[in-house]
């Protein structure tokens, strides 16, 4: 299950395991900590990093305080370790929507842009929002939202390199691949407040012609 | 001066006045109100929503709390229409760079789309950040949020057709005027926590050149 795998690669030494030579302990403690880093992006898209503590994170998920600090002895860890997680869960989502791979394989890149696009668009962007804005007034978490943050945007544009089948030796590549995320991540701004849905396929798919004929 | 004819479009009731007939009392309330606005906008961008009262935003202003209450009688009086007037005034601003007008006189495309750009790496769009993210979990704020951000983002849409000299008449252009706006705003959300200006340069320019064989 693609769950279990990045739960042990999100962190937590002590908590990985070989596969069959896993203990039940160890099995519990894993689906212990999976079940806090699904609670506590749910709190932060729902009710922000204000509404978003250790014990409320906990409670959603039917752990106890204690086990919840076992697992992440601060409040910075729990989140920072939950929005890596589902990161690395849409990574592995989108690279499985393609699973021909680049695209001389076949996949259309409008269909990776639409996929690229949505990966800005539900609960994880929303958690992934509060947690930097939150992370923009506060010291203590801001280094390291800052070094995750910077991490899934290099993850996620190899992807995007990857799945659009961009050769970034050619000028002006990079950049238009890194624009079109920029793009993406302003998509889920938009969505915000109000389901953008309508709108935002129109400029997708606008979008996606104009990247067609410069990656092309 | 700028500052005060857009403090008077924001709204106040009362406060208007016919520029040489205004009585002192109406300049210092006006004067006021306008001290009220720019607070705001300087506490929720360095402070969040959460630690943006009424009460310290006038002790910033150096108002009373009963001013400030005359003027705006809620919180969310006073920051929607903080983040209105500094809008507004971004805009005018906007408008004040290419006096020349629409693009057939002479602004350059990719001027214009790097003065764009800048309108959402400011503290303008740090604090507009944090009201549409405290509006997304709070109610009470959600709606006069959402209306507010319609109607700027309405207007900067018309600016932005306006100095690129774009023809929203052929196809795919009004998308294409939209997909730049995301993109800005999505390059506004990237430089939250780093200065990320030495890469949006590269990546404007890229898409300033993107967007110039379109509308050409």
């Amino acid at each position: 299950m693609v769950g279990v795998s990045t739960a042990e690669r999100a962190g937590g030494a002590g908590q990985r395991g070989g596969g069959a030579d896993r203990t039940p302990k160890q099995d519990r403690s894993r689906a212990t900590r999976q079940r806090l880093l699904e609670a506590a992006v749910a709190c932060l898209a729902e009710h922000g990093w204000a509404g978003s503590t250790v014990a409320v994170v906990a409670m959603r998920a039917g752990v106890s305080r204690g086990a919840a600090q076992h697992h992440f002895p601060t409040r910075e860890d729990l989140f920072t370790a939950a929005v890596e997680y589902v990161a690395e869960e849409r990574s592995q989502a989108l690279r499985a929507l393609f699973p021909q791979g680049p695209r001389g394989a076949g996949a259309d890149r409008r269909a990776v842009v639409a996929a690229l696009v949505d990966l800005y668009t539900g609960p994880l962007f929303r958690a992934a929002l509060h947690l930097w804005v939150a992370a923009s007034d506060e010291e203590q978490l801001r280094p390291r939202v800052t070094e995750l943050e910077a991490r899934v945007g290099r993850e996620t544009h190899r992807i995007a390199v990857e799945l659009l089948g961009a050769d970034e030796s050619r000028p002006g590549v990079r950049e238009t691949v890194q624009g079109l995320l920029d793009m993406a991540r302003g998509l889920g701004l938009a969505n915000l407040l109000t389901d953008d849905g309508q709108r935002r396929e129109r400029v997708v798919a606008q979008w996606a012609a104009l990247l067609e004929e410069t990656l092309a």
